[in-house]
């Protein structure tokens, strides 16, 4: 069964996710009252069919996703959660099933993370399944982590491990028969509880969604500053063991936080590793391997251009 | 030349319209304080390529018309605009010159409504041109105007004129030689002043975006009762005269104010006309003409499936 006409298909799929401040999505526009001396904090991501996931992902885990890359920059912020926006472009041909699933998965997350839906859009697209989430976040003001803020000699860290998510493409293609390394592409896990332990601690903090090393780039020109990453302190999961590091520093959809912490500061009592410093000069990369010399690497990261 | 890589192109053509919460575009997240004792009002809305508007559209004008549809989201509610996020996905044939004339047109509606931009994302697709735009605005608390608060015996009311946007889509197209109508289409006009002057005066209003008699549909559900749309009354431009009647009433694109005021209550003085009035009974649309006959319409609106 194809979708149901647009007002039918919204009040089915969506309204049963809408919030107080989403007016049951009946309204032109949602109302929201934001928790007394906060600052909001807003991020929005796109995802297409085909670029960001694989058509033949199970629907549920994809609306999954796109909350968690969302929730993944409000982690490096270091904010709380709070409501989402969301606009799908669907096919007119896309069966009535995988808009369950889909909305499924976004109700499973959103019990899970704390959050409601406000409003969005659903229309029609010759082309491929095309969202986009923006996300609501808040902090207390001047709590936010920055990336502008690292400076040379604080510590460089890394939460969890780094590289699952580009090898994880490849067992969602199929090229590689790993069910963890799957997951770890499909369902990225926001380090929100990191974050928070992080303010008021990090000098700096962005989350790695590009690839390591060019993402380490950008926090350092935000800087001002340059890093040096050890190649071989870089943590991996024991599925990525014997991968072609090169792939793991520089592929995409890792999710983890990367972080700057004043020299001696221990990180908090998470998984998190020390992987470099911040050094005076040009806001470079230098990738050193396990002898101290300096990596080639074919590509840095990962551009959507 | 088509685009450049994605940081490059964010850095030449994004990052000149980021406000001061947009820490330029170059953080994971927007930081943004409220007002003070203001509440929130979010809406977002959704443009695909061949579905929303045409791929011959200039670019100028795409993006203004994305910023337009959710500004009318904004003035329905009664909201003054503060903000708002973008989310593109673009073919990566795109031209550059295609996308600095989609940005200084948002540059030029930015300067005009008062808005910053916070963030957003820029993607690739192998589909047509799909964009999402987030707009944010504020209200003093309980003062935004809902859909649900028409009571039997109130007046109903349009701004402007019904039907441009129908017969400009075909201007637009070609199909007619009328510059007005194809620039009605291209450029809806958000009734911003409208909304502010209705706020404390409307028990309801909604904006016109599907088709007057499907809106008014959703305005008489959302407030529980019927209502009577005389079509003789409703105001039509002088380009729109002639036109088949159930068009201009059922046809989108018309970004107008549909409102109800209690009996007596003059509107504001601005272009407004009143065409109806709300009843007692099951929320139905009954649309007469200027016989006070029922008309029978082919269709009551645009659905987006």
């Amino acid at each position: 069964m194809n979708l149901p006409p647009e007002f039918a298909l919204i009040a089915r799929h969506f309204r049963p996710l809408a919030g107080q401040g989403g007016l049951d999505l009946s309204d032109d526009a949602a109302l929201l009252t934001l928790p007394p001396g906060r600052e909001l904090v807003l991020a929005a991501d796109a995802m297409v069919a085909g670029v960001h996931f694989l058509p033949s992902d199970p629907a549920e885990t994809i609306g999954r996703k796109l909350l968690r890359v969302n929730l993944s920059d409000l982690a490096a912020m270091g904010a709380d959660p709070l409501a989402y926006l969301l606009s799908d472009a669907l096919p007119r041909t896309t069966p009535d099933a995988w808009l369950a699933g889909f909305v499924a998965g976004l109700a499973q997350d959103q019990a899970e993370f704390g959050l409601q839906v406000l409003g969005g859009d659903t229309v029609s697209t010759p082309g491929p399944v095309s969202l986009s989430l923006t996300i609501l976040g808040t902090v207390a003001p001047g709590q936010a982590l920055r990336r502008n803020g690292a400076r040379p000699g604080d510590a460089l860290w890394v939460s969890g491990t780094i590289g699952d998510g580009a090898l994880g493409l490849r067992a969602a293609r199929g090229e590689i028969d790993n069910a963890y390394l799957a997951d770890r592409y499909r369902l990225p896990q926001p380090r929100l509880a990191l974050g928070r332990a992080l303010r008021g601690l990090a000098t700096a903090c962005m989350d790695v969604s590009d690839g390591l090393v060019q993402d380490l780039g950008h926090l350092c020109r935000a800087s001002g500053c340059g890093a040096v990453l050890e190649a071989a302190r870089v943590p991996l999961s024991p599925a990525a063991h014997g991968a072609e590091l090169g792939l793991l520093l520089t592929g995409g959809d890792d999710y983890e936080l990367l972080f700057a912490l004043p020299p001696g500061v221990p990180a908090p009592d998470m998984a998190a590793t020390r992987i470099g410093h911040f050094t005076y000069g040009a806001p470079d990369v230098l990738v050193l391997d396990e002898q101290g010399q300096p990596m080639a690497l074919a590509a840095q990261g990962w551009s959507h251009f």
